[in-house]
């Protein structure tokens, strides 16, 4: 079962769960699992396809409007419908909410990429059949959305009727019951054209205010061919009708081809119609083993085993798989907080990429990995621009949360105010360079995005008593907003700062003149990475000497502590129940803050400072973000707390699979899903990637057989393979390397396993 | 000149401004300086008549929406209007913008309490007349405005015709051009019913949501009688005409009736109609009589006169009157930042009240300051209900702003976030008992309130390290928001605190059993005292001992200084040209905020520390908000800065008269026209309010050869009058008293001056 989810249940309060956890997507296309027969009345549904990056721009409304806020925000829009196919029976309508059903099964399928639901179904008259309905997102053909519908009929039916239909009257989902789901912004696409061309429908719609275009082109085929056709456009839809006598069994399929302007420009209906061309002698089948041979490829790198746990086990999968569903590939896009699974936060990318899912592909898929650094190089102009307008003279100030680059946040304080992004996103383009050791990407787009973040730390800090100090801002924890000497954003600013002169240094003497062009290219003056030296050095960290712990802020101690072994569990999470003031009184936090810095960046502290601060934040942090649990599970690992390192990466790796916040329904908590594989990687196994090279320092959780999985490192797959006591590393391809296994470095050849010992939960300090 | 102003000239971009200007009100009810006759097309106008108090509920948006942001926000409407009367020659309708103004003429006269309107014009086809609009808002009959208009003919007309309008079509301003006025919710009130009896014509509207109805009642008399009336009701407006021969002058006379659900309950129509009874047989003659009977006693102890300078001399008298002419003197009512002048920031009362402008009728109106207070009395429900929804276990937080109790504020980090406003509405209770000597009050209304916001000082903040801080809170300069130990909110919470206790101790003394009654009502303990006692003597207040200020919060000054000497002119305000964390992170102040908090409670530090704080505070204050310049001049006054003192109540006495803000159109500064007062009574006259008595320490300010004013105290009324070097007190009513002056205490004798050197700006520590 760990390569499937599967639900054998009709469940009326599972439906919306379920339309997240078995949607599927290739980073391009994303179709929620919706059921092609539609619902009752009264069921609540989100029907959605969406297009990763489509997006409309809609007004944000203020009760006061202050200088910079953003007018408008970025929104993902739900498009053209193409997953509803109808069955009838002797006019009987096939629903699983009249008659019978006997039986029944719903599966998603990992390793191979596609979904199924099987029905055995009676209808009120007493007629009986079994459907299969599978479906599958192309990771091959990106623009393909293939159906397939096999009908048995198992008792007399004279005549049975599939209709298919391409509804272009589409609105973003809207909950008039829930005022964060309430918007007013539902209705944002217009159609433009919908019409038939030999045999494939078409239908083309416009958003209202970015003008983009989206085309979906379906094309239906039977296996039989003792049918009557009809087929008619009403009111936006196209509706194809296939009517044949119920005697035997009948297999309907159904292409969907999307594409849209941002990548195809114009003419998509044309375009559209001419891929269909190119596989118009396809069938399931097809589709199917090319998908397989796609995943095979990916699962042999990115796949992690567990022995002696299979629910664990399916977790981790059914997150990698969904990741790979969700994550842009095209450089033009990006992974939104819920994937392409539902509308949450809008489709809108976070810092939720950078430090809890692109380590996930740094370390299985590169390209994909460079691929989001190359999104958010797309945006730098933008995110110049939007410095200019947050009163910055220089640099540049990546949006919190946006598409294609346009600040799409509404409240500052938790959003515009988390200057932190910057150092996030020049930290992954760090963690790339010394994993892929990519020296023209170091020169070229890294330099610019080291150099434009490093300015603005310049211009958002100032020296303050010969240190560096940057006032006002908001670390990741939400629950304490616009503070000064956030301790994550300064660590990580001066990580920042420190990269910047790197790449400044041996850019200088490995390229001047590539580096010369680009100063001038900047209007970067020598001077300036002078002072981003001194502000990296000068940088001031906050920490108490009397708890020996580093402080999130440099007030942050001296506030009340929150006492939440007496805060009542209906009053979690507590942004829903408090007023932002009373969190910001507290010592209180959301997710982990301080804790996240020492895990990405723990040469700046040292070890007793990193256990007493664990300690200390753990007491006061209630984990109401889902990014909160993996960096606990982390951190635990490297302290040695194996039960809660164990306890918290059980809380993560299956959130969704058992709707543990309550609303996967809105789509896929995907950053917890990296941080599940990073609790394994970089918890149980404790890698940690430095100038020196990889780092392990692994212990397997006592309640596992075995552990196993496989990392890329500069050109090479590196073999993991853990045992109770025991870890053997292998390298797989590649040329010969070093790692450094408990902080003592040891060399791997190609195809020769290393075994090394991991006895007792040591600290290693590297 | 200084008892009136004045307007000679038609100019298009004077007409919204002067609509504030010439507004004529009574605290009830007010009408802004519109034309009677009207606009054209192309000029904005904002036509309004308000009562104070009456307003409808509507929703606020937020981009996204946080636990305990209010729902909706109240707003003061736009009501029924009556001011248009229309005059025709011979069908040439009378226009300011057609034909000729030959002569034009407008004046607010203060001493008397109306307003006229003379124009000299000449029609497009050579018709001559001169008109007179008269207009008034009785002070003695709060629900009367009165128009008179008189016509002379002075060429051949055959036939003039008057048309009076009764219009309840009205919304309330909003301008699509400037984001901040473009409002969705400019129709709020819905017409109910229009009709005529016995000569009455009566409108009664309903607001949308709160179905609060106001209801106008006009009647109209011509003093001819050789005339044709008709009437008719259209579209909801009701319309008379009056058409008689031009061959001799009229006047025509309009009594308009306004009473709202708020103060009258029910049948409006029916006790407007009734009102309209005894009122039928006086002309504007008798109504203007008894508004200066009103006047004359309200100048007698208000007025303040400066010998040598008439501009500022009607300056101060200008405020003055404006000041009486929005203050709601009914307890169902305060004062709005806009006074009855305008829609300007939707009719709210803030903090401006009790620190602005209660001080003002405090020392010569102490009646209307006792309403002002039991307005806020009205609303402590409302405010400890808002205390529970921020998450506080006792006490009562009064909402930043608010008509009748809901917290009205859309951005918390310069609205909820300012708790001192508990405690500057605890002060004004303190100020007024001092000054009142009003034990009843004390007992009651005053008890009450002082712990209440006592109880919420004790659980916004907490003891840390032995000292009481109170953290994540916003002080009055709000280009420094959400900031810990505030040393205004501070400073002001500790002398909340202490006079709590102070007044549970004399009630404990003086009425124990009244003092257990309020506790078993309030469900307080005497534990709760201690601590408030507790808190009070251990309130952590900032101080920077390199600098020897006081400093802004606890960490303003390891904060970037904003450069203002280099900041363009066009950048000011900073609040329209920068985004709020810019200036978060600045040394950069709007307004007066430690200087303010020295000015109230001097006791609390010494003077070296003023004298620093001052003039620290100075260089990063940019006085972008109408609340700071007083403050300063009455702190350069208290620091021998004579000629600060003087430029800076030059900028504040003709703020809307010179319109120097450019946003009086909106309506009046009216925190600012308190302001001024404060400037010369608390300024150049040095009046503080002790335990101990009253103290002056006053300095004639140079370009003036004398002041003079009165102030109420205890029953009594002590005149002040300033010249060079010289300050004579004369107790001018009421018993004996002793009162300090320079720090020594000297006594008066009714009828007695006495005489005073005021030689040399000296300090005074009393």
């Amino acid at each position: 079962m760990s390569w499937s989810i599967e639900s054998k249940e009709v469940n009326h309060n599972d439906f919306l769960t379920e339309e997240s956890l078995f949607f599927l997507g290739n980073g391009y296309l994303g179709v929620r699992g919706n059921f092609e027969e539609g619902y009752q009345e009264n069921d609540k549904t989100i029907r959605g396809t969406y297009i990763n990056a489509f997006y409309d721009e809609v007004e944000i409304k203020y009760g006061e409007k202050l200088y910079g806020f953003p007018n408008t925000q970025q929104k993902m829009l739900n498009i053209i419908d193409s997953q509803s196919v109808q069955i009838w029976l002797d006019g009987e309508k096939f629903s699983l909410f009249q008659g019978e059903v006997l039986d029944y099964q719903r599966m998603l399928r990992m390793d191979k990429g596609y979904s199924e639901r099987m029905v055995h179904w009676k209808s009120p008259k007493g007629r009986e059949i079994k459907i299969w309905f599978k479906r599958l997102v192309s990771f091959v053909r990106k623009e393909v959305f293939v159906q397939e519908v096999k009908v048995e009929p198992l008792t007399e039916i004279k005549e049975i009727s599939i209709n298919s239909v391409l509804d272009s009257d589409v609105a973003n989902f809207s909950d008039p019951d829930d005022p964060r789901l309430a918007s007013a912004h539902e209705k944002l696409l217009s159609v433009k054209d919908v019409y038939e061309k030999s045999g494939c429908q078409i239908a083309i719609a416009e958003t209202l205010e970015t003008k983009l275009s989206v085309c979906c082109a379906s094309r239906t085929f039977l296996d039989r061919e003792d049918y009557e056709y009809s087929h008619k456009i009403k009111d936006k839809k196209i509706e194809e009708s296939y009517s044949l006598s119920g005697n035997k069994n009948v297999t309907f399929t159904k292409h969907n081809i999307y594409m849209d302007s941002l990548r195809y420009n114009e003419n998509l209906g044309d375009q559209a119609f001419n891929l269909h061309q190119g596989i118009a002698d396809d069938r399931f089948e097809d589709f199917l083993k090319e998908q397989i041979q796609y995943l095979d490829d990916f699962w042999k790198t990115s796949d992690i085993r567990i022995e002696g746990d299979t629910k664990l086990q399916q977790g981790i999968r059914f997150n990698m798989f969904h990741l790979l569903q969700s994550v842009g590939k095209d450089s033009m896009s990006n992974i939104s907080a819920k994937g392409l699974s539902g509308e949450g936060y809008e489709g809108h990318y976070f810092w939720d990429t950078e430090i809890y899912m692109f380590p996930v592909f740094l370390m299985t898929n590169p390209q994909i990995a460079k691929n989001l650094l190359l999104h958010r190089y797309s945006i730098l102009d933008k995110a110049r621009q939007r410095a200019k307008e947050m009163g910055h003279q220089k640099g540049a100030l990546f949006p919190w949360r946006t598409i294609t680059g346009g600040e799409s946040s509404a409240f500052f304080p938790a959003g515009t105010a988390q200057y932190h992004i910057n150092a996030d996103i020049a930290y992954s383009y760090v963690q790339y360079y010394l994993v892929s050791k990519d020296e023209e990407f170091m020169k070229k787009e890294m330099a610019e995005v080291m150099f434009e973040t490093a300015r603005l730390w310049l211009d958002a800090g100032h020296f303050y008593k010969e240190q560096f100090r940057i006032n006002s801002v908001t670390g990741p924890d939400e629950y304490t907003c616009i503070v000064n000497n956030n301790y994550y954003t300064n660590v990580m600013a001066k990580y920042n700062l420190l990269w910047a002169v790197k790449v400044y240094n041996r850019l200088n003497s490995d390229d001047p003149e590539s580096l010369s062009s680009l100063m001038k290219e900047l209007n970067l003056k020598e001077q300036e990475v002078c002072e981003w030296e001194k502000a990296a050095e000068t940088m001031f960290l906050p920490h108490n000497e009397e708890l020996k712990i580093d402080e999130q802020d440099d007030t942050f101690l001296t506030k009340e502590l929150w006492d939440l072994s007496s805060t009542p569990k209906e009053k979690f999470p507590l942004l829903l129940n408090y007023h932002p003031l009373v969190l910001y009184r507290h010592q209180v936090c959301k997710q982990a803050d301080t804790v996240l810095a020492h895990f990405l960046l723990e040469d700046f502290t040292d070890r007793e400072t990193i256990e007493n601060s664990y300690n200390y934040y753990e007491k006061i942090t209630t984990h109401d973000s889902s990014l909160s649990y993996c960096v606990f599970s982390i951190m635990a690992s490297k302290l040695g707390y194996r039960d809660k390192a164990y306890n918290y990466f059980s809380k993560t790796s299956r959130l969704d699979l058992e709707n543990i916040h309550g609303n996967t329904k809105d789509g896929l908590h995907m950053a917890n899903m990296g941080g599940t594989w990073m609790g394994i990687v970089y918890g149980f196994a404790g890698l940690r990637i430095k100038e020196a090279g990889i780092h392990f320092s692994p212990i397997l959780p006592e309640e596992w057989d075995a552990l196993e999985f496989n990392i890329t490192y500069d050109k090479r797959l590196i073999n993991v393979y853990l045992t109770k006591g025991k870890v053997t590393y292998t390298l797989k391809a590649g040329q010969g390397v070093n790692i450094f296994h408990q902080g003592i470095e040891t060399s791997l050849e190609l195809g020769i396993p290393k075994e090394k010992e991991t006895e007792s939960p040591i600290y290693t300090s590297y």
